[in-house]
């Protein structure tokens, strides 16, 4: 038997153990799950006879060593903040990594350390990062082998609500981490390549300057630019590009309503507003606006963002009951983002029944023999419920399907990695198919920005 | 003969130099200029009996602490963030310290030691902070003192050019450092109250919120919120006061037009863009526009920022050569600030005969006998020439006149401190009057935000 110890096993882990334990009798793994909170994992697992349960903080320094001494591989699903730690522990004791979460500057420190060793711990294996590196490089290298060159390389990935629960007018629940959400886009702006020039957009302007999308079945998106989209030229050899960009979709519509969040200062996560405990919707609103004795803050909203009478976006903002005077933020020192959530996350919950949506699309535009080509790879995996959504399935099975190729030495990369080469993707890409996680690669006309080539 | 010793003879010391060689012989004072480069100090200066050149950089810690030894007060003309030094040399050595900078976090840590060793760090004593100090100090105290209770405290302030060498369009030249309003209002929301409420304006709508001044003799001006208003709340003694903003004055248009920078990224600090060395004006405008082959970045901006075709902010804009192919930045690795600060140099620089001009309103609102009542008090300063600017006479003449009124135990008070007591104001002003720095107070109806009582 192999042991793979799963650090965390939080939300997004379902799919993961459920995949494990699945491949636990043919693939002899016995399976240790390590958490905080023990008691809250799922019978169906932590009754199996291939899984066994341990209780661990991953600040007992030595309990935390000695779960990992007494592994084959490790996989952390905790927080990324925390990896950095588990990393020092599995290269001290001779154990590959998997993650999910971006490779920090920490963790890339030790990549020499870890080549040395002849271990791999890879990261950036979930769904984004992740399934957007693996379905990209699939498609690229595929273009590339036909002598195709790479021009143009446009990437999005969107959490959302799947069609069927999708009954508000925001088109938007929170299927994720909500706090990035509010807070998606801040700290510097976001930079790209658009027909061989830079381009910057500063935050203020990333909600109002979104590209349209259209998926076969599943409609029309919008997506803004999100802040890295330069950060993989080189890993991708796209140093001679013309065009570079990622971002993120949304529902059409989404952007410019959330504009007007950003516009009056309600996504500022730098300061705290006083008395935010017993402040109505209403009152915090009102303290972006103007002081006047007897205008209406919904007048002064309307003037000072020049929003139309009959502008939808209007009952977008009245369907958060943004105007109460009744319901309170209820938080205790709160910072404008964190009162806009608590605002949010009475209306963006998931009910019972919903099920969220993963969305990506990747433009993929080439060269070759002196004529322009495009192809657009697009997927679409809807969650069955509350426990497996598509983004615990998105995230944890490639994450498992990694672990079991490393174990069996299908993977020989070593190092600090991301999955870009074929040896790790190829596999999983395939493997991800039965479980419904289908790329459709389809030929369109290529346009880019210049297309008459003036 | 008392030695006073001043560190940094920069620009603004041209007028606190004069003032303390003037009162040398009747005050007896052996006037000391430290500076790294004393050549650059005016002969009638340096060739005065009473004055002694010394070289001094500030990091030879030895140079430094013999220099403030050797002497029976200091004054700190450095940079705000090099003061710190100094004072602890101060502190060890027994000496009295004057500044006209903002005081640290730092420096006020130190203040329970400068009260115990009997001292007075006096800060804050040139114009803003300053003058300002004063000056409301010394109306509000009057107030006070007669029954009042204040209720409405705005305050503003403004380096600007004077009328006769008003000669752009933006009514604006740089009369001080260029960083400082390149990156004006960035950080964090602007905080004041109004009528009793809190209120935020996030640094994107700052220069669309102002308010309008008006002084007798010289027009109106605008005024944009400070991010500090809430400051001095404590030690004005204005806890339970309606009303309480500061502000910084422009001429009426100028913020308007700034917007448009603002809205672009240009004021960006925080990032360096791709080969700023060679690019022109209208590249680098281009880089923050969506990317088109034909458009031209005259169009796209017009369209982006919503401007009509006869609006007179695109005049200024195009006054400062702004879409010129044939202007280049000339600064590797710039921030889209110091390009932007850059290109503003071109136009906004004072010609050789160019005066400055330093305005400041104050609004005090008060209650009396349950009537409300309003005095505003205004000053404005024009400099002579480039070298005996307005800025350099208010800032300078407050130092001089503190650190003779320290010396000559006039001023009583000790610890880390700044100028809001009546010991230290009221000579000052006074004096000032002969220098033609003179506050006019005048009644006017009190409106407050709330004129019907509503």
């Amino acid at each position: 038997m192999r042991k793979v110890l799963i650090i965390g096993a939080g939300k997004s882990s379902s799919y993961l153990i459920k995949y494990l334990v699945e491949q636990s009798s043919s693939e002899h793994l016995h399976i240790i799950i390590a958490d905080i909170k023990p008691q809250n994992i799922q019978k169906a697992f932590s009754e199996h006879q291939n899984v066994q349960i341990i209780s661990l903080d991953i600040f007992d320094r030595q309990k935390r060593a000695n779960a990992i001494e007494n592994s084959d591989i490790v996989v952390s699903m905790l927080p990324a903040r925390f990896h950095i730690e588990v990393a020092k522990d599995c290269l001290h004791y001779n154990k590959n990594l998997v993650t999910a979460s971006y490779v920090s500057t920490e963790l890339l420190n030790l990549s020499n350390a870890v080549k040395n060793k002849g271990l791999i711990f890879l990261n950036e294996i979930g769904v984004d990062p992740g399934l957007d590196h693996m379905s990209a490089m699939s498609l690229i290298d595929k273009i590339r082998a036909s002598g195709g060159k790479i021009i143009l390389f446009e990437s999005f990935t969107g959490g959302l609500i799947a069609p069927e629960s999708d009954n508000n007018l925001w088109n938007y629940k929170f299927t994720w981490n909500p706090r990035n959400v509010v807070i998606a886009g801040q700290g510097g702006a976001a930079k790209f390549i658009q027909e061989g020039n830079y381009k910057y957009i500063p935050y203020n302007r990333i909600f109002r300057r979104t590209e349209l999308l259209e998926i076969d079945g599943y409609g029309r998106f919008e997506a803004y630019a999100n802040r890295d989209s330069l950060k993989y030229q080189s890993a991708y050899n796209f140093e001679d590009i013309d065009t570079l960009y990622r971002g993120t979709i949304r529902r059409v519509g989404f952007c410019r309503a959330w504009n007007i969040f950003v516009q009056l200062g309600l996504t500022d996560d730098s300061y705290t507003i006083e008395g935010s405990e017993n402040m109505s919707y209403r009152e915090f609103i009102n303290l972006f606006l103007p002081y006047n004795p007897t205008d209406s803050v919904e007048l002064k909203l309307r003037h000072a963002l020049k929003i139309d009478q009959d502008d939808i976006v209007w009952e977008k903002l009245e369907a958060l009951d943004l105007f109460s005077n009744t319901k309170l933020i209820g938080i205790q020192n709160a910072t404008p983002a964190k009162a806009l959530q608590s605002i949010l996350e009475k209306s963006w919950t998931l009910d019972h029944n919903d099920k969220d949506m993963i969305v990506m699309y990747h433009k993929v535009g080439y060269e070759k023999a002196g004529k322009k080509y495009q192809i657009d790879s697009t997927m679409v995996t809807i969650g069955e419920d509350q426990t497996h959504t598509a983004m615990a399935k998105t995230v944890g099975l490639p994450v498992a399907m990694a672990t079991i190729a490393i174990l069996n030495k299908e993977i020989k990369e070593k190092g600090v990695s991301i999955p870009l080469s074929k040896e790790i993707y190829a596999p999983i890409l395939k493997k991800l198919e039965d479980y419904g996680i289908n790329f459709k690669e389809k030929k369109v006309p290529y346009l880019g920005y210049n297309e008459l080539n003036l």
